[in-house]
């Protein structure tokens, strides 16, 4: 039996000033609203968009409640007190206006509101048991496609791990994919969230549950990422690269609700749960070791991903020296974009590669999609070539 | 302004044997579901298909009722008929298995068991007013793309017409793709049905509402069908032919949902309306003299088809050259399927050429979606084309 699944959010609007137009969505989406809950993050709020975007919904005859203060890799701790502070209120639909911190701490209040449930009993895959409130997700970075996945990332300081709620009521109802918001996305941001849905796309295409539709995704999202990544990052005033990233990066988080994501994210989920390493500076750390540790499974398909990232190394006869090209190209890109590549620039040392290996080994979900297995050895080492002599 | 907008089903299902499973879905998806009404038509119920549907929905708790009597190309009369004949039974689901022509049907019954309306009041744009009964559709042609559409088409056989309901309620919730119910089309059907997703493709790439997401889903459409449709024609056993078309044919839908289909379909409706000229074969008869018509406004969009399309002209200097060659392959596909070209065939003749003009005319909804206007004068030009001397 070979059958594969599609499922993504409701209604997707896309196009430079479609936020603007949040509040008519709404009416038309989702017929009578009377409250609304926003949920954001500090640098939104100071863009003023979240006043325009009370000020039309009021006008609409919705009144809203704004909760700005989403802090980067949401933890259990941050979520529960935010749900406490506003469990006695009703809200007809949740906003989330921001990265993939702020969605996912949305798409996690719209079913704690609804589930007499704690995260804790959520973590895993189908274990949200109700429909959560209607949500409406605006991202403001281009980089985990949170938007349009079933999934929700919880970072467990105490235990040094960050985990996944994976439930089909985590998509939202209606999706504003606004360039215009990403424009003020500092560099590194771009670089670090870019890499994180390159990511996305790479790992789907060579998932062992790749399957036609979200290879159809994966290839669209990696031909506009690095189309437009390194012009993103120089000059980010650029509405068609912006747009481009935030098409590529939904793309990327279609293919992998499809394929889901493999051994890159296994290992980076502990850089983040322990060290706080942002999402993409973790997955693009470990990017370029990976792919070469599965080399041998995937030559096929990365001379593929050669062609449609259009680099001359295709025109050579054999498909080695394309698939060997996509990992340089790679590399060159975490060089352009000044991604950091050492994890001792984060405090990691020799002594904690036995209990990263450990956390990433339990990370079954992905590593089972992962092309070639990983033993613990296989993992240690890759976590080694990230530790760079200073 | 240039917003886009996407949407498609709730959830789907791709791969040989899917169906097969369709009761096991039906619980994952909707959670319980007592009874259901089955839609579909003759040759499916002698496939056995329809049988071992039932069985499966019983195990699972799910009674069922069948209506297989759906006709080719579904009249008001004949919808209406079946409402008044079911309209006092209560349903949790409708499952549609079939051609275009159930799946319409399917979507337009879902409807009418909820909103008190004729199907009269719904023709046109967001005439609907409440949700329908919860849907799951099968395709079993793979051409129209109606399992992602929010479109069902009527056939008005006293005004010669056939027009559209246009509704997001009319997107289904669950949709299986299994090309091993396509395996029992005849190489005619195969031909007219491939025949209408290419050019639900084709249109939408070059519609005035084309934009990134419609482009991606056309142009997967166009490489998909064809590489596969002179294969499914000719060795209608080939499971990877017919997975590649089913697939081809949800993203031609994928794309006109988001884009539109234009000046083919507009002047193919009056055809089906008044002479009962099969959908697909209308359409197949339009699209090379409407591109031509079209030429100037699409040639470097038609160039960009020519290489989705791998034809060798790509690699010449000009890109009318390449242009043209598409036209070219797509009458060479004509004559290779047997696609009938002459009107006179169905019994048009010269004095019917100003009504049909009249009646293609009025569909703006599609005309406006063409790159070049079409007046009265241009439209009797081009059904003329089509009426060869005998
Ligand atoms: N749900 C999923 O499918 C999925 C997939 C991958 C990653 N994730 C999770 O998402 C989180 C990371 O999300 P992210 O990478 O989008 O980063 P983020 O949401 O943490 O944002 C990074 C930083 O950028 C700032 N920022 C965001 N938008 C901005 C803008 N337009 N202008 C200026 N500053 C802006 C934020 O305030 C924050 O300081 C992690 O918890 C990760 O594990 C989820
Ligand atoms: N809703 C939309 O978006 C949309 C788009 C295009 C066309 N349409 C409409 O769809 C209808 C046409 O649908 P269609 O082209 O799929 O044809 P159809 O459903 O009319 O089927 C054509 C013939 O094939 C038979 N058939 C279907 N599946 C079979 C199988 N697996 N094996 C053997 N025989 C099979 C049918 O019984 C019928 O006789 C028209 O009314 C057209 O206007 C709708
Ligand atoms: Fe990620
Ligand atoms: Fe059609």
């Amino acid at each position: 039996m070979n059958t594969y699944q599609f499922q993504t959010a409701g209604k997707i609007v896309a196009g430079s000033h479609s936020a603007e137009q949040t509040a008519a969505y709404i009416s038309t989406t989702f017929g009578s609203v009377r409250s609304a809950l926003i949920i954001s993050q500090p640098s939104i709020q100071k863009s003023g968009f979240l006043d325009t975007l009370k000020s039309n919904l009021l006008q609409v005859g919705i009144s809203c409640q704004l909760f700005a203060g989403i802090k980067p890799e949401p933890t259990e701790a941050q979520l529960t007190e935010i749900y406490n502070l506003l469990s006695q209120e009703s809200f007809d639909v949740l906003i989330g206006v921001g990265g993939g911190s702020v969605l996912d701490a949305t798409k996690l209040l719209s079913v704690m509101f609804t589930n007499p449930m704690g995260i804790r009993e959520m973590l895993g895959t189908d274990l949200v048991r109700q429909a959560g409130i209607p949500m409406v997700l605006i991202p403001t970075t281009s980089g985990t496609g949170s938007e349009v996945t079933p999934n929700a990332i919880v970072t467990l300081p105490e235990e040094e791990l960050k985990l996944a709620v994976v439930s089909r009521h985590l998509y939202p109802q209606l999706v504003l994919l606004d360039p215009l918001l990403t424009l003020s996305l500092p560099p590194s941001i771009t670089a670090a969230t870019g890499m994180d849905a390159y990511t996305h796309a790479l790992e789907s295409y060579i998932s062992n549950k790749a399957n036609p539709i979200s290879d159809m995704f994966a290839l669209e999202s990696i031909r506009l990422i690095s189309d437009s990544l390194v012009e993103a990052y120089q000059n980010g005033d650029s509405v068609v690269a912006r747009e481009r990233m935030l098409l590529g990066s939904m793309y990327g988080g279609m293919a992998l609700s499809s394929s889901g994501t493999a051994a890159v994210h296994a290992l980076a989920y502990p850089l983040g749960g322990k060290f706080g390493i942002a999402h993409g500076v973790a997955n693009s750390m470990l990017l370029t070791h990976v792919m070469e540790y599965n080399m041998d499974a995937i030559q096929d398909r990365l001379a593929v991903v050669a062609s449609v990232m259009k680099l001359p190394e295709v025109l050579e006869p054999s498909s080695s020296r394309a698939a060997e090209a996509v990992i340089e190209r790679i590399a060159e890109w975490t060089r352009v974009l000044n991604i950091p590549q050492n994890l001792r620039d984060y405090g990691v040392q020799e002594e904690h590669i036995d209990s990263l290996t450990l956390a990433a080994s339990k990370v079954t979900r992905l590593l089972n999609n992962n092309p070639k297995a990983l033993g613990m050895d296989d993992i240690s080492i890759l976590y080694r070539k990230l530790l760079v002599a200073l």
